[in-house]
């Protein structure tokens, strides 16, 4: 990436990010139950790089909308996000006791309160954007259907399902095709990062065109970013990834470079980088959503 | 009760009951991730009274609306009420291996699984509610902020939350006061109760007057109804509930019989369903709601 779209990146999510967080909901702002919404801010504000939120709030602004329409969508997306990682991170599923540096939810507070933490999330999303007066009923009611099927059984709750089985056939000895691995990814990761381009379209009253491009540059940024985030766990040193790294080929985990090699892997990753350039190419404004997609495809690297 | 509302109940359970199961999701129903919908559909599907999706759909009724309108209403409120006792079921939470007389979810499917299918029907319940075509995009908004409401850290999961850190408070040797008791049940199941007869409220398009008479007999309908769950349990065998019974006192979880006796919870209870049907008793057509009000204060007595 060239510096002056890194600069741009940083520019997009300093401006960005302080809008969407200004709306994240607060500790004890409620006193019936403290601790669980102490254990969701918790997680909230453990950090992460926000990368759905201000895909969504860029891809609004793709469309030639302002980024602030989609800030219901974003809060939502971040709040679904970081659920899925409380409860991946149970005992019962990934096992995981570091996340962004920090004790996973279950590990600081309990197996009982991460789990209901998690549930608070994932249903505050679709109450939060239920609730945003700024936005028109119908288009609310449209980003609601994406988000919960993107969020559901079809999408990551699904991706998440069919992760923990194929580690079970795996580890039983069943061999797993690139086919199912993009399937179980598609589902998984991508579901969402597609997800929040569309609701940054239905947001910002995008064209049928311009929503079905930023679907398809979603899909191509998902398939990206999980590739990627295969290949930093493959290479990177638990230090600078602030998780647990080098696990997924210890417990039988299917990565892209375990099927298609390093070089392989790395290969792919481009040809889906430059499917989301390509697609986003034809929209109003794609500068700062095509630099953030480029720099989600070389983070780390 | 008399005998004519109680043939009342039964003629609107074998009216209503099969109008919203058959819009409940079925297994296999999308190949990709079959499992999960296996044990999605195996808690749907494991029976329960249906109490929450009767109630909103003859609270549609009650203000003057056919019961088909609160549809989408009803199946959303009955996949939240099932993601609850799945998740509620869990080792680390109430730790429960029987259900309405059939294994767990987890002990079923694995932990994991459970935890996956909890979250599948919890984000199904708004997609379902977010997808309705009949009814207008201003109604349902409402109705998605309602439910949120009810069954997020406001609502249901906080009054899980507090009841977890009650037990264990409990267990330290703490009292616990009538008004902490009313605090957790008036989260943990009024909340719930009372958002479907809302939610019939405004699925029914009902007068102001109207969705607020229908809330606060809601409020008192789920006070009755934990009162009569509590003395169920302190009174019942295993069998005739199909759950673990008695052990409530057992693991220092505190109940009306505990804290008021068994004849001043009688009473407490009594007094809640006549403060629920003083409310009905001012709707359009009341009959069926108020004679299901009454069956479920005196059920298994």
């Amino acid at each position: 990436m060239n510096l002056s779209a890194s600069q741009q990146v940083k520019a997009d999510l300093a401006r960005l990010v302080p809008l969407f967080e200004s709306r994240f909901l607060l500790p004890f702002a409620d006193g019936e139950a403290p601790h669980l919404a102490e254990a969701m801010v918790y997680s909230l504000q453990a950090g992460g790089k926000r990368i759905r939120p201000v895909l969504c709030m860029l891809a609004a602004e793709a469309v030639g909308a302002a980024a602030a329409s989609a800030l219901s969508c974003a809060v939502a997306l971040e709040y679904i996000h970081t659920y899925s990682l409380i409860h991946d991170d149970l005992p019962a599923m990934d096992d995981d006791d570091l996340r962004r540096g920090k004790p996973t939810c279950h590990v600081a507070f309990g197996e009982g309160p991460a789990i209901l933490a998690g549930d608070g999330l994932l249903t505050e999303a679709f109450t939060h954007l239920a609730s945003d007066p700024d936005l028109p009923p119908s288009r609310r009611v449209d980003a609601l259907r994406v988000l919960g099927e993107a969020a559901g059984w079809r999408g990551m709750v699904g991706g998440q399902a069919l992760d923990l089985e194929g580690e079970a056939r795996t580890r039983g000895g069943e061999p797993v095709t690139l086919a199912g691995l993009q399937q179980i990814h598609r589902l998984k990761t991508g579901a969402l990062l597609r997800a929040s381009l569309e609701l940054g379209a239905i947001a910002g009253c995008a064209s049928r065109e311009d929503r079905e491009a930023l679907r398809a540059a979603g899909e191509a940024i998902g398939l990206a970013f999980q590739i990627q985030d295969d290949i930093l766990d493959a290479t990177s040193t638990t230090e600078a990834m602030g998780k647990r790294v080098g696990k997924d080929e210890g417990r039988g985990k299917i990565t892209y470079p375990l099927l298609l090699g390093l070089q392989g892997a790395r290969k792919a990753l481009q040809e889906a980088t430059e499917r989301a350039r390509c697609q986003l190419a034809s929209l109003p404004n794609p500068l700062s959503l095509t630099a953030l997609a480029t720099y989600l495809a070389e983070r780390g690297a």
